[in-house]
C-alpha cells in the first residue's frame, strides 16, 4: 500500500558548483522528492527513464522503499539536465535541458497508485498536473503541486487553475511575485488563499520558507550551513520530506503542517551539503531528528 | 545622561516606491537609527545638517529623547538622497545622492556622549567610523558598526579593521559575501568571528538577520508583512531598535542579543509600512511589544 504519489522527473544530472563538479549522475526532481519522502512513507514515482538508465540506479532507489510501478523504461535516453551555479549559489544556470523520452510523455497513474492519501505533482505542465489529478481513484486528502516560472509565463491560466485544484501550492519568492504580479509575498500568498487553497506555502530558498493560512502565519528558516556544496533537488527535498512526514502523520492540521516544513527544511539542507545525491545516500533518520531539534534553539528567543 | 551615540547621516529623502511618493522629508541613517533607539533608551546623534533643515523635524527629533549635542548646524544645504523602488522592492535605485554639508565633515563627539555605554557606526567611511572608536572617553560596552558595498570596494583594509575593532559588525548578505569573497553567509559570518569579534549579524532584508555566536546561531525572521510600502530605513531601524533595547538592558548576552534582534526586526516592519519616517512618527512602545510576542507564533512549531 502505498502512502505517496509523486509525479517529478527521474533523470541525469550534470553539475557544476564552485565545490564539485558531478556527470550524468541520478537526479530530477521526483528522484529527490521521492528519496526524501522515502524517510518517512512509502512513496512511488511516476515518471519515466530511457533505456540508458542504469539498473544500479533502479536498484538504489528501490532500497530506499521507493514503489517504481509507475515509472516507465521507454526506449530512447533518459532525460538529461545540465547546469551551474556560481558564488551566488542559489541561482542555478542551465546550461542544457535534453528532455528525451519525457519530450512526449504521458503519464499514467498505476491502479495501486489511486488510493494513495497524498499527491505531491512536482513542477510540470498544469495541464499534465490536472490530468494526474483526475486519473487518482479518489480526490487524495492533500494534493501539493510545485510549479515554475517558465509555465507561469506561458500557461498562465493553467498554473492558476492549478492553485485552485491543489491544497497547497509551492513556487519560490519569484514565482509568486510572477503569478500574481507583485513585490509582496504575503499579498500573494493571500491570493492563493484567496483561489480557494488552505494553505498557500512560498519557498525562499536559503532562506526557508513561509506558510500562511487564513489565520496567520508560519516562518520556517533554512539551516544555516557553512557551506552549500551543492543546491541542486533542494527544493525537491523540502517538498518530499514535508509530504512524506505528512503522509506519515496522515493529518494536514496547521500543527503537523509546522513540523513538516521544518522536516522540509531540514533535510533539503542536508542535500546540499553534497553533490548530486550524494548526501541523500547516507543519510540516516536520527540524523534528520537531531537536526531537527536544532531547528528549536536556532528560533529561540 | 546618554545611553546610545549613533553615528548616522540626518538628511533629506526624495523617495519613490509603487505605492508612493516623498519629497525632501526627514531620513538619513542616523535618523531612523535614532528613532527606532528612542522607544528603549536615550539616544544621541552625532552628525552635521545644514541651514536648510527646517527647526520643525529639530523639534520633532527632540520630541522623540533624542539628544542633538551632536548635530551639527552648518552653513550649506542638508545631505540629500533620492531614491527609487521597483516592483522587487528589497532592491533601492539611487537616482541621486548630494553629500552638501557632510562632503567633509569631521565629527567631533561631544564630551556628554563620551561615556556612553553603546556605540552605533552607521555605514560610512570607515576611517572615520574608527575615528570615532578613538574620540570616545572610555571603550563603550558595545561597539556596533554598519557598513556598505561601496567602501567595501574601495577601502576593504579599512573596512577589515572596523570589523575587528567593532564588537559587532552588521553587514548584509550581499555584503558580507563580497568582503569575504564566499557564497556562504555562515562562512562569512565564521570569518568575522575569527576576526575577533564576538558575534556576527548578517542582515538579509526581507528574509530576517541572522545572528552567529562561536556557540551556534539564532535566525530572526522578518515580519511578513502584506505590503512593503516604503523600505528605506529599514535597516537602519533594525540596527537603533536592536541597540535601544541592548542598552536600555545593559548587558549583551546572547539571550539578550536574541530578544534585541527580534525587536529590530519588529521595529524594523513598522517603518516599511509607511513612507519614509511617516510610521515611526505615530509608532507607539505597545504596539511594539505586542508585535514581538506575534514572532513567537511565527516561528513556533
Amino acid at each position: 500500500m502505498l502512502d505517496l504519489v509523486v509525479y517529478g522527473s527521474v533523470a541525469f544530472d550534470s553539475i557544476k558548483t564552485p565545490f564539485g563538479k558531478v556527470d550524468q549522475a541520478l537526479g530530477g526532481s521526483g528522484t529527490y522528492a521521492g528519496i526524501a519522502a522515502s524517510f518517512f512513507c512509502k512513496p512511488g514515482i511516476v515518471s519515466a527513464v530511457g533505456s540508458d538508465f542504469p539498473t544500479g540506479e533502479m536498484e538504489f532507489l528501490k532500497s530506499k522503499g521507493i514503489d517504481l510501478t509507475g515509472l516507465e523504461l521507454l526506449p530512447g535516453k533518459t532525460f538529461h539536465w545540465k547546469g551551474e551555479y556560481g558564488l551566488d549559489i542559489n541561482v542555478a544556470k542551465t546550461i542544457k535541458t535534453d528532455l528525451n523520452v519525457l519530450e512526449n510523455f504521458k503519464p499514467v497513474m498505476p491502479e495501486k497508485y489511486k488510493k494513495a492519501g497524498f499527491l505531491l505533482l512536482g513542477n510540470n505542465d498544469p495541464e499534465l498536473q490536472l490530468d494526474l489529478v483526475k486519473q487518482m481513484g479518489k480526490r487524495p486528502k492533500l494534493v501539493v503541486a510545485d510549479t515554475m516560472n517558465f509555465y507561469i509565463k506561458s500557461k498562465r491560466d493553467k498554473v492558476l487553475e492549478v492553485v485552485k485544484e491543489a491544497d497547497i501550492c509551492l513556487m519560490n519568492d519569484s514565482e509568486a511575485r510572477m503569478l500574481f504580479k507583485t513585490p509582496s509575498l504575503v499579498e500573494a500568498a493571500k491570493k492563493i488563499l484567496e483561489m480557494d487553497s488552505n494553505l498557500a506555502i512560498i519557498k525562499k530558498g536559503e532562506h526557508g520558507a513561509l506558510l500562511s493560512t487564513t489565520k496567520g502565519s508560519f516562518v520556517a528558516p533554512a539551516y544555516p550551513l557553512e557551506a552549500v556544496v551543492d543546491p541542486t533537488g533542494c527544493g525537491d527535498c523540502f517538498a518530499g520530506a514535508m509530504m512524506g512526514f505528512l503522509a506519515k502523520e496522515g493529518n494536514v492540521g496547521e500543527e503537523t503542517m509546522r513540523k513538516a516544513l521544518i522536516y522540509g527544511s531540514t533535510v533539503a539542507s542536508f542535500n546540499a551539503e553534497g553533490m548530486g545525491t550524494e548526501r541523500l545516500r547516507t543519510l540516516k533518520l536520527p540524523e534528520i531528528e537531531e537536526r531537527f531539534l536544532e531547528f528549536k534553539d536556532l528560533v529561540r528567543f
